[in-house]
């Protein structure tokens, strides 16, 4: 089948040459931000899997395991399992199954809330605690290792970057999205 | 029990100065490296929520489900199921059991690889490219809307750093870990 001749769209004069220039700006700046994410989930993807495959490796954990120890590890006195939850910077984990897990290794310890007697709150043990800070001195040499590709000076450029997105997406501009709950 | 004095090292004043220094500088380095990796998984995480939401919400669809339909969609011959798990950028999905969901709603189909007949491909369905289309045109718009927090010249700065790092990820001195074994 012969296609069709091309529809031609006859250009009116009186149409200004730069709105055609800022659609294409406009087109162009969105993929700007869609590669800039996309190489940012690759970025995040490849420090995220060498540092899964290591934790494996060295201490037989998972990285969920670890986000959850090193919470535990800022609060000294507990978190409740519902602020645990929302405080963990991986997905992947099952925050009650992982706490079982490391109760059962006598690593984590499930208490009573002092000021809310019915409240639960997680804490690491002492042998917790120590375990967490071996692993901790470690996954710092090998993020340092896996960041030395940008040197002092490109690592402060993009701290400053981030800080600036973060407060984008803590802002007004994103959390006012009306239907949005966070999980 | 009384604590014991603590020891004093004497330093010699053979040492220089600058040596001190340097270990301040390494440390603070090795600091500097952390906090921007725990700055980059915030952002990451904020963001991926906010998509993560806007899928439920707009589409009732997820992530995972989202990223192996745009996977495939690259690939209009399809891509064999050990291929497609290696391309996918999020985790949290489990490859054959979304295949299989997204078969059964007709987005996605199973076919033979015609160069090796024992091997099994995923494809879009013409409904699921179509529905893929849509949910991208979207989700182009809320990365967009997300990134909004920088502006044209700061998400080129990023896009350059990051495209540094991400050299250096691929590179040997992250590559030649000799047990690495990506999952």
């Amino acid at each position: 089948m012969a296609s069709p001749a091309p529809i031609r769209i006859k250009r009116a004069n009186s149409v200004p040459p730069v709105v055609v220039d800022m659609e294409t700006r406009a087109t162009e700046a969105d993929h700007q931000a869609l590669r800039l994410w996309l190489r940012l989930l690759s970025c995040h993807l490849r420090i995220e899997n060498q540092i899964r495959a290591r934790l494996r490796e060295n201490f037989r954990t998972t990285l969920a395991r670890f986000d959850l120890m090193a919470q535990l590890e800022r609060h000294p006195d507990g978190l409740r399992m519902s602020d645990l939850s929302k405080s963990l910077m991986v997905t992947g984990g099952n925050v009650t199954g992982i706490t079982d897990q490391l109760e059962r290794e006598k690593l984590v310890l499930r208490v009573v809330d002092r000021r809310d007697r019915r409240a639960i709150k997680a804490k690491l043990t002492t042998a917790g605690s120590a375990r967490f800070r071996e692993m901790a001195a470690r996954h710092e040499q090998w993020v340092v290792e896996l960041l030395a590709g940008l040197n002092e000076q490109e690592k402060r450029s993009m701290y400053t970057l981030l800080h600036k997105l973060k407060l984008h997406l803590n802002g007004p501009a994103v959390k006012s999205k009306p239907r949005y709950r966070s999980k």
